[in-house]
């Protein structure tokens, strides 16, 4: 999905002023976040690949041209519009960084209208990828790397767009695979799905509907155990396991009850009838903090499902996310309203030892010991890097991995968090107060 | 965005097996919201139209079965799949309509493989329209008719999909205008929108911005005035306004700060300098409550927009909604598992005066008075009404109006609503009492 009136009106209003204007200064608009939701404790960048095959593509079409004619923009603002590309230079944090409140997502130098043009996509693509991502990492934390995790929110996501974005983010982020089928295709990631319970009703008993599964999907079956009675269910997933020598990937799966005694109640029954290699599989309602009991608990779980809760970050399903001029003209800009004050000037995000940040300005020469987060990702509007889906992600989740090693504790806590706050450059408080002094 | 792979892996796995067992006898699934959130009084139907229209074109495309072929699935099911299209009936409640928990929105019957493909779409988006649809409804009670509500949601919803049905269900519980563009073109809102703090930041003095916007967008004029000092602003507004002799819709916005003082405040500077009438335009972080609060207040406001919390529901991202088998080839099925309880059969919901609801068997006569509430809207795969995106909505709109006025007191609240249960009728309970007894 792309074109360019997925944008809200004011975005149209002010560049058709700016180019009946001959306003084409350059401007630097800086992408962020302001406060991380309180129960956060970092953010993992995320939607930056989309916003760039967006970008990349950006322009209007005639039927475009036509609709906004009926709202009133004259042939002036329509003939602008008509030629527009965008033709900027873009620098962002790449996929897949641990990132935290007042840092640059990404920021884009160009003419100001294409800069402005672009805000509503750029804002929608990155808050909602980045608060999907920065969910499934908590569920990613949660499970110590002691059970597999299964991306299962499809079918509650905010849409499909949503559901396609949640199962690849939660790959960027560690999870092993995803119930859907079109994001493991496209991202090549491994597609997961055993039966419903559905499957079970349909047929006249429950191990009738096991054997019938079992011999249709060979090298597939994991049996949902829950329909009638859970332990029940387990004997008979061992008598079809046993009458047909199943032998690969032989799973069960609860989705109901107190998973955690019920986990230990099956691998109990499992073992006893010598099924040692048969793996548990929990789902129902799953987040980081029942992902965390469990595993706390020391219960027999194989792998998690985790789904809607997930798919929407339920308890904080966005970000407090901003997209602010900070520069016009080579006039560094800021605004000081109360709770909403912005640093001016564009910026970079200098990283020492152990995600210890520093904001300071994109011209400053970095720190010594420190990385620069922010890196040119698209010059004069040609992306720097071709699109890659598989290997773009394949580099996010590396990248996480690292920055998850480096996250110190307070900040990996699911309850109360602590989230490590960037100290700002002597530049960037040096030319704050400049503006300052200048606005009052 | 469509496409049959836009699905979990699960229900691929069960068609596969029912096909290859040619079990092809008709199956009944009932899509019902199990509990409300707590906050929550009712729901607002919303989804079927985008639903059928899925269904419609439901069919596997070459290079859907080439992806499958590589996960395992064999010619057999393939060759079935490539020929499956979606054959079956659906009935389903209008969109617009108010219901309630265990109130099916939607039943399918279908050969077993068809329905169960369909699961996920379906859940989707359903669960996520009637989310935001439900989640704007609130608001709309909220304003109490006095003061006008725009949709802003689009730079946070969960995508760009998420965004335009956030505009278009918004429209549908009465708002009056969406700032998103693409959405207002494709069912015919009325977009909104005005300049954001960077055009300010743009130009050296707010007044020379404003005094810019006005002459390049006339007609349209809202000045964002809280960029500097909010009062500050409303003297420059009304300077502008004075200097270029605007008349016609003129307005002011605020977008920080104590929205119901500086309301009043602007209320009275505009007034004394005789103008009553420049309109008040609030936004920011507003959701249900703060809509509330400014009414109750008597604040001067004329139109509020809100952005962030209604486009995600911020406060109940997602439903309790399940996809359950009712019946299979004439047999009625339920799951009685702890909590997840399902009533057999194809339903009806039977409502009298005041939205009092009976939920019946969908072979049940109509009790005196009642009217039925799931209708047919497709018939062996053919939609029983062509699709019109701009008639459905407006269809929508006035049953909504209508079952909002029926509305009973408890259901309205805002905080701690009481939502209304439906009754089951003799014959719903005559048949799960029977089913259970045969499972036993």
């Amino acid at each position: 999905m792309a074109g360019a009136l997925l944008t809200d009106l004011y975005e149209l209003n002010m560049a058709a002023s700016y180019l009946r204007r001959e306003m084409t200064a350059p401007a630097t608009f800086s992408l962020f976040v302001r406060r991380l939701p309180s129960e956060r404790g970092f953010l993992v960048a995320a939607g930056m690949e989309d916003c760039l095959e967006i970008l990349a593509g950006y322009s209007f079409e005639e039927s475009d041209l036509v609709y906004l004619a009926t709202l009133g923009f004259d042939d002036a603002a329509l003939e602008a519009f008509a030629g527009l590309r965008f033709s900027g230079d873009v620098r962002a944090v790449a996929e897949g960084r641990i990132v935290f409140a007042d840092e640059p997502l990404l920021e884009v130098t160009a003419p100001i209208a294409e800069a402005q043009l672009v805000e509503t996509i750029l804002l929608n693509q990155i808050t909602f990828q980045t608060t999907l991502a920065s969910k499934a990492a908590r569920c990613r934390l949660a499970g110590r790397d002691q059970v597999e995790l299964v991306e299962f929110g499809f079918r509650r996501t905010q849409g499909f767009e949503a559901g396609l974005a949640a199962a690849r983010v939660s790959a960027m982020v560690g999870f092993s695979a995803t119930s859907n089928v079109e994001a493991a295709r496209r991202y090549r990631l491994a597609p997961a799905g055993t039966m419903a319970h559905s499957y079970i009703e349909a047929f006249v008993t429950e191990i009738a509907a096991f054997r019938a599964f079992a011999e249709d999907l060979p090298g597939r079956t994991t049996f949902l155990v829950d329909t009638y009675d859970t332990l029940e269910g387990v004997d008979h997933a061992i008598e079809v396991i046993e009458e047909l020598g199943l032998h690969e990937s032989v799973g069960v799966r609860l989705d109901s009850g107190d998973l955690a005694a019920l986990a230990r109640a099956t691998r109990r029954v499992l073992d006893d009838a010598g099924h040692p290699e048969v793996r548990i599989f929990v789902s129902g309602g799953l987040d980081e903090h029942s992902i965390a009991a469990l595993v706390e608990q020391g219960a027999p779980v194989d792998a998690v499902g985790v789904g809607t809760r997930l798919g929407v970050s339920a308890d904080a399903p966005f970000l407090d996310s901003a997209y602010k001029l900070v520069s016009y003209d080579g006039r560094p800009v800021a605004k000081f309203s109360e709770g909403k004050a912005t640093y001016p000037g564009a910026k970079q995000i200098f990283r020492a030892h152990g995600l210890v940040d520093q904001l300071g300005l994109a011209e400053e020469s970095a720190p010594e010991g420190t990385e620069s987060l922010l890196e040119v990702v698209m010059a004069k509007g040609q992306r720097v890097r071709p699109s890659d889906p598989v290997l773009s992600l394949a580099t996010a989740r590396t990248r996480f991995e690292a920055d998850l090693g480096a996250l110190p504790e307070p900040a990996r806590r699911l309850r109360d968090p602590t989230a490590p706050k960037p100290a700002i450059t002597a530049a960037v408080a040096r030319l704050t107060e400049e503006v300052r002094q200048r606005e009052r």
